[in-house]
């Protein structure tokens, strides 16, 4: 099954340069070696297809021809170096298109997963990167050092406006500093974008004068672009400093404008949908990824996973992904493939979401450290006494954790957090 | 490590009328049986989370909840109901947030596929779908009954403008009726976007007044937003009725609104980077569920698999995504889970591309009938007299496929057609 088409695209003397790296764990196709599946890989992402071409020059080959320039069949990776030339500056789409396009779907591959991605510098400003990132947005809500406490309406769907106004209410009053609405919110028939933004900045703004505390709301704005937009703005009018967005439903197209346009606005990446191609270890394309291009375009927060929560992923990929968005140099070694230098894009912040509750902060901190977003759901508004109560649980939780001290014993002087910690254990 | 937040969700007696119906493929984590897992993803997927919620209020959960009404432990399938009100009428990334957002990640499953889809009238009515579809398509074309043949400009990358159009040149006068960019072409350092498309159309209009037929190009718009628009504008100011962009790359937000803004350009749809969650068969979503979408929103034509080229993609699943996109009516039975009726809502051409030659023209054609647009990149561009001699050889092959005449008996008059038999056997 050697395909002559695709040889040459191997160089393992090749040092990259300006190149931009990618790093592909890969399971050939029976028949087929790990190097030509590897060469396979490397011209169907660069220049070349599955036949010899007469109009492809030895120059133009030389110029433009990716090189696998790097093997390692023990772990099945390999690491391939892309001339920049190949890619648009500032343009997504396209560098998914070429490096995360037709490559997964080949039969020379059984499975082909694309694990991590060095861009060089001249990439890299093409971008630019979070407007607020972890300083701005800690300004903005005032929270100097501390882990940020946030939760979502719940349920997810079916409170009208005002109803969802009040269980915010109560989730600020209680301590959190972020409300957001769930990933499928978006404008229903029994509750309308507007009129729910409206109500619950009302509230917001109670709560602020209420507690002396900063609150914020992230209305999510998930929908075709311009309606997108508009409620971007309309939320921007209404006094938010938040838009939330879920970005892979949505496709990086409009997420970059959404970023382009300077709208004045903190953005929150909601990554619903991401586990169809990330979650397997063998196939598809990594959160890690995922997470670089969002800091890349700018996103000022990510979703990146729980640890300990009801979703899949690891303490060592939920540390990787922290690391890469939030260091300003990631060094290759336990936690990377690739190195990066990020240049001035400034850090985004890591949320984490997805299952929590007030005795799993403890964990979640020490694995994650200050700089996060704790999001508690079902963990707050589950709470035998509702809303509010497990709102306080959760900033008890949370003061304990950062005072050092262990939640049992904090516990026997908040009700609120014992009746948690009795719940969920 | 059955969750009581996630009963209630099933009933084997419901008949869905109104609803929106999602078929899933699903394997149970360790420990949790088909009944619990299932009702994990129709709970996560509407209105529920992992622990009970007091606001939750038993009228809320009857009025608004999923109902896992029929389950197939055989071939692991489930069908969820969803009443239609959980869905925002028109808007696709909620509706992917919904029921193909974090059910792929939830610890409950080891693998989740999202299969087939059925709209309810009343979401189909909420979308404009293609505005040309294939009546529309030939109609401009000027081809009345056979399939359209197409090629890519090969190199995909390294020609500059003038070399691209004169490579799209010679395939016109060769017999192709469409010449498109390729998947990672948009505008780049060596070949301008702008620039590229008035040299490749002014060559066009010379090739339609050699040829005497009608000869059109699909430019690669794929881009942020607003760069994206501006592209397609000046694309259809400059005389092209076609542009093209890969969909999964771009995103449902911007893609939507290409089609909303009604700019008079038959939209061609390339699917690179799909086989990152569509190549699994036990996870990931199907690839007939984004033909779907694509009809639904209104792409015109959609890349579908060339079951006997490069790329990976069976007969039986190619063909179900052909009729799903060109049918009036879907039948469930043999190739389709869940039935549907397209309403007004026009057929979409199908697209058979990737790895194709002319000696593989009579079994496509056979497999899929005359509503396809056969794309040949390399099986052109690779002959041994290169572009033009090769599209005459495609041409040679599509007629004589028409006529029910065996190539290589054709060949013995046409040596274009010879050529190309003997290169790729």
């Amino acid at each position: 099954m050697a395909n002559k088409a695709y040889s040459g695209y191997i160089n393992p003397k090749y040092i990259p340069k300006a190149d931009l790296v990618a790093a592909y764990y890969l399971e050939p196709a029976k028949g087929v070696s790990f190097e030509e599946a590897a060469q396979a890989v490397a011209s169907e992402s660069s220049i070349g297809t599955w036949t010899n071409l007469s109009a492809l020059s030895p120059k133009l080959k030389r110029e433009l021809h990716a090189r696998v320039f790097k093997i390692n069949k023990k772990s099945k990776t390999a690491l391939i170096a892309y001339p920049t030339a190949l890619f648009e500056r500032g343009n997504i789409p396209q560098l998914l298109s070429s490096i995360a396009g037709n490559v997964f779907g080949m039969k020379e591959v059984n499975n082909l997963r694309l694990l991590d991605i060095n861009f060089p510098n001249r990439y890299i400003r093409s971008f630019k990167g979070p407007k607020f990132g972890i300083e701005g947005i800690r300004k903005i809500v005032k929270v100097k050092k501390r882990p940020l406490l946030g939760t979502i309406v719940k349920p997810k769907l079916g409170l009208n406006e005002k109803q969802h106004a009040k269980v915010a209410f109560q989730a600020w009053l209680g301590g959190c500093d972020i409300v957001k609405d769930d990933e499928n919110l978006t404008s229903m028939r029994f509750n309308n974008f507007e009129k729910r933004v409206k109500e619950t900045l009302r509230l917001r703004d109670k709560a602020e004068q209420i507690t002396g505390e900063r609150k914020v709301y992230m209305p999510n704005v998930t929908a075709p672009f311009s309606e997108m937009m508009k409620r971007a703005k309309y939320v921007k009018r209404q006094g938010s400093e938040y838009a939330m967005v879920d970005i892979l439903s949505a496709g990086w197209s409009s997420l970059q404008d959404l970023r382009n346009a300077d709208l004045g606005l903190i953005l929150h990446a909601h990554r619903a949908g991401h586990a169809a191609f990330t979650r397997s270890s063998r196939h598809g394309i990594s959160m890690l990824m995922i997470a670089k291009l969002c800091r890349l375009i700018g996103m000022d927060q990510l979703h990146v996973g729980a640890i300990v929560g009801k979703m899949h992923g690891g303490k060592k990929e939920v540390k990787a992904i922290g690391e890469e968005i939030e260091d300003r140099i990631i060094y290759k070694g336990k936690n990377h493939i690739l190195s990066e230098n990020w240049l001035n894009i400034k850090p985004m912040f890591a949320v984490c979401s997805g299952g929590l509750h007030p005795g799993k902060i403890p964990p979640l901190v020490k694995a994650m450290g200050n700089d996060i977003i704790i999001q508690l759901g079902g963990g707050i508004h589950g709470h035998p006494l509702g809303t509010r109560h497990g709102a306080i649980a959760a900033r008890q939780a949370l003061e304990a954790t950062l005072k050092g001290i262990p939640l049992n014993y904090a516990a026997m002087k908040q009700f609120e957090l014992a009746l948690a910690l009795r719940k969920w254990k």
